[in-house]
């Protein structure tokens, strides 16, 4: 693992005792001048305060200066009340840091329908300020957590022709505990000399063909929420189209890391399910296609046992509204054809695949026709580990 | 229960051997004179062979004379031999009653990507003529069970201004045990004299309002089939609209009794979640939030626990696609209110629910605003009898 760390960062994290006490689950990034920001949100209809205070300073401002997140608290469904506690939390670092309130970009997880405990917020922020430069990226990527099983962290390197640029990562994965929902929470850090207009468009694209593609249990969260902050530090410029793709490129690796952690480490997950469609008569197509297989329970719980069950496939293409003909649809399971001509390939497939099913990563690629139509995601299967995590009372 | 049945249909069952040795799995129904059809097939693109041959009766013939249902095969992804087997069977039969091909319809449920056992067939036709007129509706709601746990039949009476009719209708559930998909089966038979015109009309908007409405886990199989048969042998018409409205309504009440049991006997389900969206802008947005409601795995899990957990319920509304406000947004579970104003309603609804979540059936109401759309949908939850079920290998 790469411990490099873009240049003009600093990292702070502190315990606000919000949930578990002496837990880190403050955590605050800072650049040291200001940054090009990027922000992409739920679109769930709910959105929590910190998402419509986020919204906002994306909207009205094309630079920023820090992020402020927190678990614990989702600060979701909390009315005005809870817009107006988001907004003291930043004006609290805003005013230790000699920042305007709008420079700094919130961001919080946990249980929702409680109001931040503004005591503990007004006690730890001391604690925060005093941290910033002693924590590291990994520090973030722990504070955030809350259900996650391992923190996830990523570095990508890129030499551009005015030298090299470091981009970063930290994400939070989907923390199921009744009564917070999957949550995903991801910062994104580099020291590229990019004007916002452009970090926003590469970052955009990149969101699209990686965080976009993965799915645990279809649910959309009132939080989610990706925050990129691009700060020149290294003085090196993405200069012209092809500089541009080799970031773009980067960032798909990066956010491509951190997406697979997240479904890896989806609550209740044992396998990662790669699903890819081919083949299809548009881009469109390919995806309602994936979809609807990957969030299958049959499919799911297939997969969750091993079994290399092509009619749980096969009807979830059939019903996904997805267009296509019947009898061109071919269907591979970890390298093995298992469907072709309207008809299973051969009674040896179960054989074949005994040994394959048994491990975490499993490729699944399903051709369509013969359309451009292509698309890919990343699916958690379904099990008891998930039953568990999900329907079990709150406390 | 009512153990009347409509005059002039005869019923034969027998044991084909194609799964379980000595369980009756073929089933009859003949009627004495032509009847008035209507067929309701799967939209899946993945159709079995019998749903392929039903649709072109349905098609192509007003009337008809029989139902001709197994289990243990679904002859789906069986190609074009599973379309002449298929035939052939209607034809062992049309040669034994001296009916015309055409007039049977055929319906198949069960392992899907193998072929009718042709012999066992030939073998076994001779046993279910010589059934005819031995067995009951029961014992043909018994015959087509799968893996249902018990056999699913309900009768409603209707008295018009020409004397009584009677309604019965016989179905299976969702059986999901690998490699089965949920298959839906289902026989609607009436003494009442209705055009074809009619009785179709009358039944489709039925299954709209009632079998349409149920989901366990959102999957759609490749042998839904619903058959109903009209053959007049009351000698009662329906007499125009007034009349037409009556029946609708007992067949409302008929297939509503056997949607219910679809769901309270989906494999894996301890629950009944009755769902009822009102004040959508339209109908279309009331059905998008209950089907998004219906179909969260979060929402499933927490009825499966137990769980008063609004906050998943939101969530799904919220991604749901319908257009709403979420302050106006009012969310009731078994008559108590949770969510309202954007905020948790009251921290006594634990304590209200915790007696109420135990029942099997759970009352979910959701207000969207002051719109007139409104919607219904049946759910199951999930929990580990669902994954037992689901994850197990096939044999």
């Amino acid at each position: 693992m790469d411990s490099a760390s873009p240049q003009g960062f600093i990292f702070g994290t502190a315990s606000g005792g919000f949930k578990t006490p002496g837990r880190r689950d403050l955590a605050l990034v800072v650049s040291e001048v200001p940054a090009a920001t990027a922000g992409f949100f739920t679109s769930n209809l709910f959105k929590a305060a910190p998402v419509l205070a986020g919204m906002e300073r994306i909207r009205e401002r094309r630079t920023g200066r820090a992020i402020l997140v927190n678990t614990g608290q989702a600060n979701a469904c909390t009315g005005e009340e809870g817009l107006a506690n988001c907004r003291e939390t930043l004006a609290l670092i805003a005013s230790a840091l000699h920042l305007e309130e709008g420079e700094i970009l919130p961001a919080s997880t946990g249980v929702i329908g409680q109001h931040l405990l503004m005591d503990r917020w007004r006690a730890a922020v001391p604690e925060l300020i005093r941290d910033l430069g002693r924590s590291s990226l990994k520090d973030v990527a722990e504070a955030i957590m809350t259900t996650d099983a391992f923190p996830k962290y990523a570095v990508e390197r890129v030499a551009l022709s005015g030298g090299e640029i470091i981009l970063a990562g930290a994400a939070k994965g989907a923390g199921m505990i009744c009564p917070n929902m999957a949550t995903t929470l991801s910062l994104v850090l580099s020291d590229a000399a990019a004007a916002a207009g452009i970090w926003r468009r590469m970052l955009a694209r990149a969101v699209r063909r990686t965080f976009n593609r993965v799915t645990v249990d279809g649910d959309t969260s009132t939080n989610d929420t990706l925050y990129g902050l691009a700060n020149g530090a290294s003085r090196v410029p993405v200069r012209g189209k092809a500089e541009e793709r080799l970031v773009e490129e980067a960032l798909d690796r990066l956010l491509g890391k951190l997406a697979y952690m997240l479904v890896q480490d989806g609550e209740g997950a044992s396998k990662v399910l790669h699903i890819r469609v081919r083949g299809a008569a548009g881009a469109r197509d390919a995806e309602k296609a994936a979809r609807t297989v990957g969030h299958s329970q049959l499919v799911k719980t297939a997969m969750y046992g091993q079994d290399a069950n092509w009619g749980r496939i096969v009807a979830a293409l059939g019903r996904s509204g997805a267009a296509f003909s019947p009898a061109e649809v071919r269907v591979s399971l970890c390298g093995v054809e298992l469907f072709r001509n309207e008809r299973p390939v051969s009674p040896e497939a179960d054989a074949l695949l005994a040994k394959p099913l048994q491990e975490r990563d499993l490729e699944l690629d399903i051709v369509l026709g013969g359309g451009p139509g292509e698309y890919r995601l990343l699916a958690s299967d379904l099990g008891h580990e998930y039953v568990d995590v999900n329907a079990g009372y709150r406390s």
